[in-house]
């Protein structure tokens, strides 16, 4: 059908494969895996090929994929030095894949829209490859996987909430709990004991929630977040803080309740 | 097993379905529809028997489920006493099934801990039912759908974002944008005319996208607000407004960055 020699380029799928449960995958991600020629899997190691997202997807296997599994390395560094030339690599090995016309599927872990590896071969990808169709396939994310596990909503009615990285977004804490019924604080392990010291003189350590690998068998809810000894602190962890005072009608005491539906 | 001559309590299982596409639905809440007696499910008329939830997860179903369906209305009301009491039966409705000792799938759009009609069972259902076990599961939520629909990552790195509802949070717009890189406006619907000015006045209109139906057959996403017209605006429709300066190593310029790579 086609009339030049070099077959028509591959598709992308960009999908998520969700917090960590096997189960918590959605029928399209399963979907793309199952179309898809080769799998691509971002590593943190470049001398191991182990991805917790491709541990994730294959829990939801009902059988063994046939694609060809493509290993990306992507470095746990914010030096560019370390991490520009790999990125460039996993870009370079992708595009390979699709100028020879094959499908290809990155899986990351939670949503590929949110703090996700997709950001880099999304930068680069369009650029190298005119024409390219991109399908990025959202999934269940962290922030609704913590407060499923809290059982604390995060927003009703009038509410607000919002998503930080606690490395770099504790500063504004006295301002955002003004603002905000729920904020999320991801990455917040090494700022635990900063963060109680600031919970404590703003009168909200009651309101906060530690969780760590929700929805695994490696889950830890921790109520209390003076319990938690440096040991103890996962690095990939979040703090759900909920103050919720915009809670529309259910924020009304019973007696203005009962007041109200009498009127 | 049991001593008294009541049935155990059933379980509750509040089940996410996703923002729209049947096939976002995860395994797991098709895994726990499968295993209830009883599907509760939400409707927005108390005289028709219709559900926009219901429809998602049917469209998932492989087979005919063999749970009993029970309607509940939930008015689109902020008049206490239309809800109230609606809200009331609801919970009663769910407490006579529990109390029977069947297990209750309670389905709801999107995610149950992010705008869900979950919240007022919620509010109220612990009381009624001492010892309860409810099993919350997350789901793919327009948090992330519509950033996988604009194919514009809400965050990354160091960045922050937040979701606020069109209709209550415009006024803190120009605090916002200083402080976000992504904001998400919810039923941003009446809001549009008033958001559009704003958007203009803070210079960031070329960084707002609405998004209606998000991954429906309906779908409308449309780059330039202004060109919605009064009769185009529906009100389930969020609007993404991406800023997005803290990118870090992706957000500096191909100079700094090729520098970074050499020093």
């Amino acid at each position: 059908m086609h009339s030049s020699n070099s077959p028509a380029l591959g598709r992308l799928f960009a999908l998520g494969v969700g917090p960590g449960a096997s189960d918590l995958v959605t029928l399209r991600t399963l979907n793309r895996v199952q179309r898809a020629d080769v799998i691509a899997i971002p590593k943190k190691n470049a001398d191991e090929n182990r991805s917790f997202a491709w541990e994730i997807l294959e829990g939801a296997l009902a059988a063994p994929l046939c694609a060809r599994k493509l290993w990306l390395w992507f470095p746990m560094s914010k030096n560019p030095a370390v991490t520009l030339p790999a990125w460039r690599q996993a870009v370079e090995q992708i595009v390979a894949e699709l100028e020879a016309g094959r499908d290809v599927a990155f899986i990351t872990e939670g949503d590929p829209s949110v703090y996700s590896t997709w950001s880099y071969l999304l930068a680069a990808l369009p650029e190298q490859c005119p024409g390219l169709e991109i399908e990025v396939v959202p999934a269940v994310s962290s922030i609704t996987a913590i407060p499923a596990v809290t059982r604390i909503p995060l927003a009703d009615g009038e509410e607000r909430f919002c998503v930080v990285p606690a490395t770099y977004g504790i500063e504004m804490l006295p301002r955002l709990v003004q603002e905000f019924d729920s904020i999320l604080l991801i990455k917040a392990g090494r700022m635990i004991p900063q963060l109680v010291s600031l919970l404590e003189e703003l009168d909200l350590l009651d309101k906060a929630t530690y969780v760590a690998h929700a929805t695994t068998g490696k889950q830890e809810v921790i109520e209390d977040l003076r319990s938690l000894a440096d040991d103890d602190i996962r690095y990939f962890s979040m703090v759900q803080i909920s103050i919720r005072t915009r809670k529309g009608i259910l924020g009304r005491t019973p007696e203005a309740l009962a007041q109200a539906a009498n009127e």
